[in-house]
This record gives C-alpha cells, structure tokens and sequence, in this order.
C-alpha cells in the first residue's frame, strides 16, 4: 500500500484532534500521514511513523518528492494544508461557453444563448469540456465536484481517468420531449457508473427543477432513486420568478411544494441555490438535512439574489458551496468562491462579523462533503479520505503571515494551490499535472469551442 | 530613445481609434509601439515602424524579448493587453496588517487591534510594507496607485525604485495632536516628491475625513493644496456612522458640507469610498467632476455598505476602482476588485445588465486615472503614457476565448498578468521582477510583520 508522509506543514484539519490546546484547533505545525486512500493520521510530529515505515529522511526543499521504498515524503515547509474544496455545484462542460455571453437579461441569456448552443453540444464537446473543467478544478484546489449535465458518461469517464472525485448526475427536465430519454439515461449512468473508481464516483438523480418537473414525474424520479439507493440532485428557489409561478401553479413556495410531495423523506437531496425562502421554508431544509449547494458568484451575476447562508446555518440547515457552471461564474475557482461569499453576506447583514474565515473554510470543504451526503470526506481526521492540498503561503500577497486562515479566504489566489491529492493519489505536483494531458485540453477545447459558436 | 514592439497581440485599446471596425474597438489583433514613455502608435500592422527602427524581426516564441539596437520586440500572440490598472485608493504600508485582525465590529477593529498596531509603525515597517504592497501590485497588474499614509517619503522613495506611478499623500487628522505635524510633513512631502520620476511620482494633500478634519482645518490644507497647484485626497461618506455624526454636528451631510466649504472649488479631489449618498450628494459630486475611488471589497469586508456606483455614473460622475488597504481587503488585486465590482452591483440592483465587464474595465484604468486627475495615462491612445499589462490567455480558466473582456474581468486571475510595462519601462518580465527584490521584500516583511504584532 503506498503512504505518503507531509512533514512540518501548517495544517488546518477542520475536525478537533485531542492532541490540539484550543489555540491550535484552527491550524497548528505538524504532519499527515496518509495510506493508501486514507489519511491514517495527523498530528504534530509523525516521524516515528515514517522510520517505522522504513525510511525517515524528509524532502530538503519545501514539496521535495522524496521516495523511500512505498513512502513518498513531502516537505510541507512554507504550505498551509487543509482539505480539499467540495465544488457542490456545477455544470462542468458548460465551460465550452465560458464568455459566450455575459451581461444580459436572464431569459434573453438563456434563450437567445445558451440553450441554442447548449442545443449544439456533442459527445466529444461534454467530453473536452469537462475534462477542462476538471482541469481548472484540480489546479484550483477543488477535489470533489456534483455535477448536473447531460452525457455524462463522458464526464464520469474524464473524472474516473483524472482522479478526481465526482458526483454526477443527468439532468432531467420532465416537462419537455426528453423526459423518458432523461429516465433511460440516468438509469443507465447510476447502474453502469456508481460506485465506480473504488468509490470516486457516485450518481444520483438530477431532476432539474419545480418548475421543470411536475409532481408526477419527480415522485417517479424518487422512485427510482430509492430503488438504487441513490440520492437526488435538484435547482431550488433560485430566482423570484421560480417562486411566483410554483405559487401561482400550486399555491406553494417551491420548498414547501417539494416537502409536500415528499422529496425530502428518508433519501438525500441536494438542492442548488435556494436564494428566495420564507422562513418556514428554511426550518424545513434544516429539519429534513437537505444538503443547500450556495452559489453566491452565479446568484450575483446573473441577479438572482443573495441567499440567506446565516438564517440557513442559524436554522441548523447542512450548507456547502458551489460555483455552478462557467457561463455563469465564469470559473470554477473556490477559493474566489470563498471570498465572495464572506464578503456579500457581511454588506448584505451590514454586519462584518457573519461568515468569518474559518465557517467559510468549513462551506468549502466538510459542510459541503455533508451536502453531497459523503461522510468520509471534508476533514483531515483519521479515517478520512485523503483529499487534501497544499498551498504556497511563501508569496507577497500572503505575506505576512498573521493568520494562515485569513489569508487564505482573504487573500490567497488559487494559482497558490501546489499540490493537490484525491483518494490519496497526488494529481498535482508543484502545479503540474500528473494524470491529465494540459497541453492537448487547452487544444482541444479552444477548437471546439470555436466549432460550436460558429455552427 | 528606447523602443518596444508588441506584436500580434489581441488589444483592449481603451480607446477609439479610427482605424477600427466598430466591433473592433473593444478588442482586437494588432501591434502596439512605444517610445521612451509614450505610446507612439498602436494598429493592426506596425510592422513598417519596426523595420524603419532598424530590425523587423519578432520574437518566436510568445513574450520571446528579442532586442534590435534599441528596440524590444515582444511578441504578443495568445496575450492580452491593455492599460495598467489604476488602484484609486489604498495604504500601501498596511499590507504589514494583512490578515491581522478580521472579520470583527468595526470599532473593536479600529480600537482594538488596527490603531494600536499602526502606533507601533516604524520608519522601516512603511517602507517595507510599501516594498510589499507595489511588488503585490505590480505583479498583478498595477501601474498607478493613489495611497494615504504616514511617512510617505518612504513610500515615494519605493515607488521611485520600483518604477511604479504613485499619486501619495500624507494621511492628516486635523482633530488630533498631529495636526500641524501633518501639515508640515503634507508641505514637505509635496515641495520633495511632487513631479519626481519624470513625472511619475505626483503628490496631493491628504485630509483625512470629515469627521477628522473640522472645516477650518480642511480650509487651511485647500489654501496649501492651492498654494502648490496639487489635488486632495480624502475619505468621505464612507459609513452610516459618519454621516449621522456630521449631519448632527453640522446640519448637513458629508457631501454636502464639503460643497459648502469650497472643498470640491477649483482644485482636484479624490474621494475615497462615498457609500453613504442622497441623490442630491450624486449630483454634486458629478457637477465638480470628483475623482471618486469606489472600493467594493473593502466595504463588503467591513461592512460599510454598498456605493451607488451605477446611479453616480448614470449622474456622470468620475468613478476609479481601488483596493483600500490590506487590512480590509486582504489584498491589493485590481482583477478581484473588478469582478466583485461587477457581481456586487449587479445582485444589489438584481439587474445582471448593469456594470457590464467593458465598462468595469474603464473602471479599473481610464476612468481611475480621470479620477486621479491624471491626463495621460489610462489608455492605449498614441501620446499616451506607456502603462499596460500583458495578460497570458492560454490558461485552463480563460479557455475557450469566445471574449477576451469577458474572460478578463470574470474568469482571469492575477497571476495570468505576465508582463507589465510602467512609462516605457519593463518592470515585470514573464512574472520576473526586473526592478525589486524579491525574496529580500518577503524576508523583510515577514520578519517586521511577525515582530509588529509581537511588540
């Protein structure tokens, strides 16, 4: 079993460790151990571990590689280590229309833009676009991604060859001609994909929306979810207009109309945006643990809103942060996420003390694994899946270092990611990538993204 | 003379220029001269000045610097280029807070921890903390920045080094025991640096704000300001607070107690923040063409609120993008400042059509330096000041290029600037400073950053 020793790091583990004094649960100097695609543990000085193992040398320089037989040792001098971001919400091959079309009215964006194009988009298109994606995720610092698209077999494939960890879903739309296709297909994806990449990854259903999806076929869609065992990927309340016609048509806010029909009972929901809710709406996504994707750079640019994250987490609600997809952000950086979302929520209460840097680090990685319903990932405990980065602080822009926290939701810009691992397995050293073809993405995708504007 | 060639590069001119397409003007292939610390010339084939100069050849490789006698070529294929950014607003030495101290009430903040620190500033702390902050802002992107601070002549001696464009002025609070202290330091610091650099260093006086500075003092630092033919630098209608407090010590609010006093007659203004508005405070500060310095981050971070930015254009008003200092931004990134510009206006008006990325990107240089009073620099129009960045695109996150403005202010990061050019001069070379160090910057900082907070 391969292991991988990180010594001397400036560690943020998000979980408490007994050997930690308070002052240190935040970040302390210390060690991670990881075997095979578990982290086996952290704490301050694991050398023992390490010569125990058969070799205790450490890297000379900050992330030296350092091979000694089955053990890999990083020099984490001058990093800061933390879990790696959970992306709880995106469309990744929505990257091939990054910049297609920005600044306008929503449905004049959607309907004049983005769905025609979206109309165009083939196999080959889902498939360099998400391994784009996947690109910029990884390089980004982002380890786990949900996404709702179509084809997703392509996307599945690129997560399963890239290594990082997924957690797809088709996306359906019953109201329109592709509602028994959208069944088929996602019938087929959870069968021949979940589970896949020794637990990598995993599907659900995506049924889009309320407003897409009458009662009758998300029931049918429920169904079909407990049947594999599998949870539900949905858009809630995203925009004002969503919420008047659900009233107008069922004379409910969408919250209460899918607890009605009982989409909240006894399986995992994940529901993306939840902008507009009364505050009954709020008790019930707390009381029923539905995981809350928030995507405050996409609600901002397209105007959707400000979704209320303090009332949420007041509630108790199990919120998780997202980008969505790239015509809406336009990237899939969450650490700028982050930084968003710190930000808006403090001017939108007028009070600087909402959203303080260590509850947005939480957003982005363990409160948004808990999102997706995974529970061995988030965290740097023992037991945990090793998922986890390594981020340069030796820069100006993090320097000095006052508090490693701070700066990096504050401060810190995602080219500062280094290193990242999935499921134990380094992906990327030193920024460069070890299990994708850079190079070939950024052809590839350039091409047809010209192709497919030009159709 | 020196001479520098950009070729094939796409060009944000910034600028109409005749021989472009309408649907050219916001971008475009071409090639851009410069000669000592002008823009010369800028089109789609320059190649007939090349050869004249004395060589036509170009660089193979992108960024390839290939020196003919006295002209640099660059070749500017798969880049971006346009103006430097203009940073309106910021205290440069107060990266050495960085991260200090967050996320905190604003007065505990002050009281508490930001003024007890800045009282233990030394000479050295400010001028290694300006060595950090113009390293931080020239590597991303930044030419011209307007700072208020104390011991400012340590920050001019910075900028004069660096190769940076400073417009500086020394922070003076009228109500304390260092008003004629300021005064003196103010005068000195003008009659010094005022026009230093060829031009690059300008000076302003810098009253602090209104409720700092009582009018008879602000009366005496506009004779001096008048005296030298130099501008003003001052913080106003940043808070709620404020303008409660003025309105009940004066009857009037901010703005309107400036106008009453003569502040914004016949001399140039730059007011920091302007949060706080009525309708008829847009209006004057249109009418007397105020550089106003519109600091997103920074009044999220602290909660200040939100600037009226689209009802002051819409009044016609001079607005710039700056960054405030470090302690409540954390950092100095035009690129970031741009995008929350954008994302913030447009959910606070829920109109995603407002603050359209072309116009954010005026913000962020022509209509900054307009709002430094600053003639020459902001464009890439012949005659102008040499000041412009090279942006790499081909990167995972600016992929595909359906528009380059887009990709810029929505998906670009900082580190993507690659090349930066200030009056003719190349001060960052495919991210290699030519004009600081480095790594001693880092040391220094780090080193007087860990001692302040331990005085």
């Amino acid at each position: 079993m391969s292991r991988i020793l990180i010594q001397k790091a400036l560690i943020a583990p998000l979980v408490t460790l007994p050997e930690l004094t308070s002052s240190e649960q935040l970040w302390f100097t210390g060690d991670i151990l990881i075997e095979g695609q578990y982290i086996k543990a952290v704490g301050k000085d694991l050398s023992g571990y390490c010569s125990a193992g058969g070799g205790s040398g450490s890297g000379k320089e900050a992330g030296t590689l350092a091979e000694k037989g089955n053990l890999t040792v990083l020099n984490g001098q001058d990093y800061l280590v933390f879990p790696g971001f959970v992306n709880c919400h995106t469309h990744a091959a929505m990257t091939m229309l990054r910049g297609y079309a920005d600044d306008l009215p929503l449905m004049i964006w959607l309907e004049q833009k983005i769905w025609p194009r979206e109309a165009f988009l083939e196999k080959g298109d889902i498939y360099w676009g998400s391994q784009l994606a996947v690109l910029e995720m990884l390089k980004s610092g982002t380890t786990t991604f949900a996404d709702m698209y179509f084809y997703m077999e392509e996307t599945a494939q690129v997560a399963l060859e890239a290594g990082i960890r997924a957690c797809l879903s088709r996306g359906m739309v019953g109201a329109g001609p592709n509602r028994e296709t959208a069944v088929q297909e996602s019938e087929s994806l959870v069968q021949t994909w979940h589970g896949q990449g020794e637990g990598r990854i995993s599907c659900m259903f995506g049924p889009h929306a309320p407003y897409t999806c009458p009662p009758e076929y998300l029931k049918r869609v429920m169904a079909l979810a407990d049947t594999y065992g599998v949870g539900l990927h949905i858009h809630l309340a995203e925009t004002r207009q969503e919420v008047e016609d659900i009233r107008r048509q069922y004379g409910l806010r969408p919250i209460e109309l899918m607890e009605s029909i009982g989409l909240f009972d006894g399986r995992h929901v994940l529901a993306a945006h939840c902008v507009h809710l009364a505050e009954n709406e709020m008790a019930i996504l707390a009381r029923h643990q539905v995981g809350i994707a928030h995507n405050p750079e996409s609600n901002m640019k397209l105007a959707s809103g400000i979704a209320p994250v303090p009332q949420l987490l007041a509630h108790g609600a199990v919120v998780g942060l997202g980008t969505d997809g790239a015509a809406s952000n336009n990237n899939l950086d969450m650490l700028e996420e982050m930084r968003s979302c710190a930000l808006l929520h403090k001017v939108a209460q007028m009070d600087p003390t909402v959203m303080p840097a260590p509850l947005v680090l939480e957003l982005a990685t363990k409160r948004g694994a808990a999102a997706l319903g995974l529970k061995d990932t988030g965290s740097l405990a023992p037991g945990q899946k090793a998922d986890l980065v390594m981020l340069k602080l030796r820069e100006p822009h993090l320097t000095p270092l006052h508090d490693p926290i701070a700066n990096l939701i504050y401060a810190a810009r995602s080219t500062d990611v280094q290193t990242v691992i999935v499921d134990g397995r380094i992906v990327m050293k030193d920024r460069h990538m070890l299990t994708m073809d850079e190079e070939r993405i950024l052809y590839e995708a350039a091409v047809r993204g010209r192709a497919l504007v030009e159709r």
